[in-house]
């Protein structure tokens, strides 16, 4: 038809493009009263004839990109309630206070630094490493409202991109924030989240979606491939929070020489109130990370997120019934989650049969993980590391068993943000922990969090 | 209009098409590195310069397709939440743990027998009765990505109408669930589960959706009629739980002589919150089953859904109100979703004010029901039976009544598929009974099946 | 570009047009079966070819639109919840039967009373303040599920415009709910909320949308500027609060002579919840105010929205920890709250920048007025009238400020709004303390609401 197309003198063919843009204003309509239609029509105009249809196109992709913002935000109420749910009530207010501490910090850096620095816009201060950039100014001048913001390759505005990356940014401190609960110091925490997402994430992600080394690792066929951030997000929460609990040690009681007390979460509803929300969230997550609305990659992406996180849950039923002998829901509701990091990396690229294996394999990993972790000690109330780190690492190496990725550059990849994270995560631990300290006192853990440093309680009798 | 273009010779008829749709790839944008748009592009050009303009109805509709997915999803959280907060705080881990074994496996044997089925691409075994298929493969493939998939009849692809699909599945088993909870044996409610999605209802949707008998009952204007599933999925659910019950006998201590033992749920937020997110499912329930994003239609279903859930909330206040002498909550909020079930069937073919009277008679029954099956000593700890069984009839037999559809067409559908759920239940269950047992005994019971069943309490205090 | 296609000659002008809408239906498709995509062109046919690409941004912002109306319903759970958390277990079942109770007859009265009001199609019984309407009809006839129901300034159906404002209407009665917690009498309540949404409110909103005095307030740039309602929904819904815990009085034992009793919420997770789906669903509260799916100002309006709840949220835990000495949850989960109100009026119209400082000023707001209405003895459990009524004024005021508008337009249309509704609920809650009384009795308060009126606790222990 292209040939068809060239055989048209150019004058018609220009006219007729016009025509498909402009046919759409009718004379009649310029009498009425302006209303968003016609402001939508002059942006179309504005924005060429020849885009007239494509804007569309735009348009509901950038529609799916804001909700997708929105089904990423409430996966922090996701995190709150999970966190909360499989902790101890005294330290209920405490983890509460914390989550809407990050989501807030992690919004507001987002905008003052992280987005200029995944989207560069100045020099990087070190090439493909480190280039930090300053706040967001107008992302709607300049044509950012519409195809002058990515082109062609990307099909939403600069406020779309903003909003539903910085979704994305508080979450590292998120996972951290279970691994380390009850049991960090308050003031502590703030300050560590808030560098952790306003620096550590900021870099790691610049690597990826900035332009940085991850992005030209590998190369062509070779790249290393991470759909929606098995590695990037979580991984580098869960390698950030490997390396705070290591310093900051187990609750007291927890371990003894011989054996390992078990500390039960205080509300199991909560919990699972916690899970539904975050796979919920996660269709949001992924399918969000289309960055389109294109219906092909669309409706796989749910389809494999859905049935990884189904399988999932079944696997981590089924093994940590055989290894526990019985059926643990603490368990259950991790599979979910475990199938759902498994298939972030690879959501749109493997099929809906490996989707099931990806997540099965990674319910079934995150039972031994937990069990792992327990066992040298290292004392992590939510199994955040397991489910973050330890899966989102089976995840980006998955998509070069069943995706057609390259493994050397997914090992290297994920290697290279895990160890980064942790070092990142280790070092500044260590300072707060020399200038602030990180733990509260042995009289401060056992009264709870809520009491010894906010002063109130979670729950209350009426009186 | 269409004289006009028949006048146009066809060569220029053809070219002007061809520029509809090739006009929106400008030479430069070749230049740009490709990316959603491009693809999209591509996409069109491929499934014809003819359908570019109504691509974007596609596109639109499709997101619209999977968004509606999340929304059922959720309602899972919903059955979760609502069936813990309306039982007793013992069996509360046991709830949530069937809770997260319905979805996984709902979706996973969706994928593997559900789905093939309700589209058969095979052979039926038994014309119009049954047609077992096999896994779904690569629904991408073949043009499932586009209009390849259901031609113009069907606004979504492939992976679209699966995952939309899927959601449903499991709901069947969620409300046997709630019905069943407190006595029942873990494993044998797992096996039940299982079967009944991946046979019961799969066989049962085939009828329905897959151009079995139901489809073809009555014909043309005496078509039986269920938009969303009033009989489909809540009467299927609602006839297989009454059977389940009654093999499974009420709870102990439930029923004396001469009295009946008021069994209270143990949180009432929990009850809430559940109602709410299935009322806010529902919007994906039956504003997904429109198929379409087609603005006519998409507001009318949301406005009955929404005015016939209020309706019945209103409603049932005010009867039980009058009947129990007290404003009874739990008899608020199943009000509320029995106006939801009876909307389900007519919600795109009734009027706004039709469907207030829909709902609120369905508000009324259930006040009724609920007491009446208390009476004969059908023990059903949330009610599902009355919400779900008994206004599905009531809104399936409503469509003929507000919506024009034939009265003998919906009480003959509504009847096949109460009959088939009942008995196929009955035999299920009896089968499990035999060979595993589907009751714990008295000693677990009166602990608790979260002792007895997970060795694990729902609720912990704080050590 | 408009210049090209004057030349063209009338004819093959109109025969462009023509064959940019009709090109898409092909005669192969007339073959194949009927469905929405058939519809869907048909009904593009008939809304005139001139519209064809349009047709589709139409539908976009439909979809849209609906789907927001679903999230500012989920806000009403929100609502619920926060209530609940924030106030004693022993009046938990009333909270969340009021809710219930509100939004049903909040949709029902909407459809009765209040849309037709807001869009006055007969005429008014005073100009510009009262112009009570009847019931909707069939919002989809006369071409109202299409252009024909807004023409081009409204991209949107009549039910998709119902049903989106019919989620706002509840939201005033909600805003009092938490206010009067704990010590009304229920069916004072009932009658209470049903006269102030469906008249009070139903008024207030016609002189905004429905062409009354407000929108014709000042005029031009001068004109008064809402843009979601910080003054017409959340200032309404705070002053109406405030006139009704005057008359009602503070709880028993709140204040004595010399000191304030601190009554604690009983359960912060699920006032974290609430707070958490009210940040939720109000990207649907102003995202959908948008009333189209421009790309342009969706992102700028979910931008602000987020920036300016985490400004709130990071500015109310400073400021608190400084003015309270501790870092206190519930004015962290207020100072998001009062981040959202404050940016609901002016969401479109101010940079990010803007919206940092005015999220942020509004977190300072609430924490002082909390204390400020505390101490003259309002006694307002869940700090309604602060994050609604107070920063409702700030956010439109800063309008002015941040976004160009007229201050004197501002503050007299905020004054006008405020005084009507607390007039209005003054009148209205003397007139049912006359004829009903509105307070329980001592005994009563002291035992809860719950076991009072209800005769149902909202937690019970296993038996």
């Amino acid at each position: 038809m292209k040939k068809l197309l060239s055989k048209l003198p150019g004058p018609l063919l220009f006219a007729l493009m016009a025509v498909a843009a402009l046919g759409i204003t009718p004379a009649t309509a310029q009498e009425e009263e302006a209303g968003p239609v016609d402001e939508y029509l002059e942006l179309v105009e504005a924005s060429g004839a020849e885009y007239a249809p494509a804007f569309d196109f735009f348009t509901v992709s950038m529609l799916w990109t804001v909700i997708a913002a929105a089904l990423v935000f409430l996966m922090h109420l996701g995190f709150a309630t999970l966190e909360a749910g499989l902790t101890q009530s005294k330290n209920t207010v405490n983890i509460l206070f914390k989550n809407v501490w990050i989501i807030s910090i992690g919004l507001i850096s987002y905008a003052v630094l992280g987005f200029n620095t995944h989207y560069p816009v100045d020099s990087w201060q070190i090439t493909g490493w480190l280039g930090i950039n300053g706040p967001i100014g107008d992302l709607n001048a300049d044509g950012g409202d519409s195809w002058g913001y990515g082109g062609l390759s990307l099909a939403m505005t600069g406020y779309g991109d903003f909003i539903f990356q910085a979704m994305f940014a508080a979450t590292a401190a998120t996972i951290v924030s279970g691994a380390v609960a009850e049991r960090i110091k308050l003031s502590s925490f703030m300050v560590y989240s808030t560098v952790l997402v306003a620096f550590g994430y900021t870099i790691a992600g610049s690597w990826h979606w900035g332009g940085g080394w991850l992005s030209n690792l590998g190369g062509g066929d070779a790249a290393f491939y991470d759909f929606a951030g098995s590695t990037v997000v979580h991984g580098f929460g869960g390698a950030a929070a490997l390396a705070a609990v290591m310093i900051l040690g187990p609750r007291k009681g927890k371990y003894t020489k011989d054996s390992i007390k078990p500390i039960v979460g205080h509300s199991m509803p909560l919990a699972a109130v916690g899970v539904f929300l975050l796979f919920f969230g996660w269709f949001g997550f992924n399918g969000g990370s289309v960055l389109s609305a294109n219906p092909g990659p669309l409706g796989l992406v749910f389809t494999t997120t859905a049935l990884a996180a189904a399988a999932g849950g079944i696997s981590s039923i089924l093994v940590s019934w055989a290894v526990l002998k019985k059926p643990d829901l603490s368990m259950a509701l991790n599979g979910l989650l475990a199938g759902l990091v498994s298939i972030t990396a690879g959501a749109d690229s493997v099929s809906v049969f490996s989707s099931i294996i990806m997540g099965a394999i990674g319910g079934a990993i995150v039972v031994f993980s937990i069990i792992f972790f327990d066992k040298i000690k290292i004392d992590d109330p939510v199994g955040a590391i397991s489910v973050h780190g330890v899966c989102g690492i089976w995840g980006t190496v998955a998509v070069a068993i069943f995706g057609g990725a390259n493994l050397m550059s997914q090992i290297i990849g994920a290697l290279g943000v895990y160890i980064f994270a942790f070092v990142f995560s280790l070092v500044l631990f260590l300072i707060i922990k020399a200038i602030m300290g990180v733990r509260v006192s042995e009289e401060e853990e056992f009264a709870g969090l809520d009491i010894s440093e906010h002063g109130q309680e979670a729950y209350s009798a009426s009186t």
